[in-house]
């Protein structure tokens, strides 16, 4: 029987960046080699990508927490049986995470990108964070990846830069769209056709580039003209470059 | 006489992320590491802030091009003055550049934050990568530091996100308050109050939180609400972060 320690370990969730192990930052790379317990998400029949790009950090002793997802596609997310299955998911990782605390160990809980930029650990951070010490490393984040491989600077000067998730109805993306100098639009996913109708709407098609798998193994890069048409995979998002030039 | 080398040196321009060393990347520090020349904009009687940052990872032999700002507030930005001064400038660093790139040694340019959002280094960039290899390592972004020192995830869901310059005009900086979910307010400077307008018009203000050195020494968080009046130093950004709670 472990004797009760002194204080909880603390849960360290920490950005792993856009793909490339390289562009993990020095803290990110320290906390996870000295940490004795690493926690990561994944997919059933996958190995959890975040674990994958750090694979080359933890330490051989550490122990392992797989958080393996209940489900992605089976059920939609608009089905109520979806939000009640992740609620109890994230409540079982938490309860997971928290027993290895209570024992007195640091947890890592690897994160892709940046945390608090639409992370995945943000459920386990609001289940946590109350009760538990709780350090945050943000990381290079996934669009960053993207537009520095693309070679294209996204904003320069007072250029407004809007982020907009893919999945927003035709009418709202054309707004935002029209009204800013430079866009990121994420979760391309199954909504590439609505995407391009906005880009053209609002006069910003011939400047959209389309990255897939940005500083990882099989990236793409190419202006969104050349893509052909049906869903993008996950880790693809459209870039619009501001319009400024630098001087 | 130095013979001509076979080949040009390569630029390489480096995103040093948003203060703290140690938030730096991998590859940004081994590059920093093993360059034999490395540039940076510094004003005049400062040490550059990329410099600073970057400064226990610089080779003891190597050369460094410290690249003085001609002028900071002396003259208007919207003085004639100030654009043509400010080209004379980066027509002779990039010729500095140039220079040390022709012998044959790669150069490595120093950048806080990450190169292509809002980056010093652009007019480098466009100046020499058309006759120089070039290559940009992408950087943990100045306010995604902010929004981890301050606790407060930025975006969640389907939240969309708008980086707006706080030198908009009133009416515009409102508008874009109104119509996204998370923003963050950058170049706050002297536009502290009409960004506390915009803030309260759109609804926005009991959100908002300021930042002043994030990940740096002499860093503060608050409320906005508790921040004095006048103007607020260059590192400094307001973060209204999302609605949307994780589930």
């Amino acid at each position: 029987m472990t004797a009760r320690p002194d204080a909880p370990g603390r849960l360290q969730i920490i950005g792993v960046g856009p793909g490339d192990p390289e562009l993990m930052t020095l803290k990110a790379a320290r906390l996870i080699a000295s940490a004795p317990v690493v926690a990561y998400f994944h997919k059933r029949g996958r190995r959890g990508h975040a674990r994958g790009i750090a694979a080359g950090r933890i330490g051989p002793a550490a122990l392992e927490l797989a958080l393996e997802y209940p489900f992605t596609t089976e059920i939609a997310l608009n089905d109520p049986r979806y939000a009640a299955g992740m609620a109890e998911f994230y409540a079982a990782c938490a309860g997971r995470i928290a027993a290895r605390l209570d024992l007195g160990d640091d947890v890592a809980l690897l994160c892709e990108g940046d945390p608090f930029f639409y992370g995945s650990s943000l459920p386990l951070l609001d289940r946590l964070s109350g009760s538990y010490r709780t350090e945050v490393v943000p990381g290079v984040s996934g669009m960053s990846g993207c537009w520095t491989r693309a070679g294209a600077p996204i904003t320069h000067g007072d250029d407004v830069l809007s982020v907009l998730p893919g999945t927003l109805g035709e009418d709202r993306l054309t707004a935002c769209l029209a009204a800013c100098d430079a866009a990121v639009i994420m979760k391309v996913g199954g909504n590439l056709e609505r995407i391009r109708a906005a880009l053209r709407r609002s006069g910003r098609e011939a400047r959209a580039i389309y990255v897939e798998r940005g500083t990882m193994a099989g990236e793409r890069v190419l202006s969104l003209a050349d893509l052909a048409s049906g869903p993008a995979p996950y880790f693809s998002l459209v870039l619009v470059p501001g319009r400024q030039k630098a001087r």
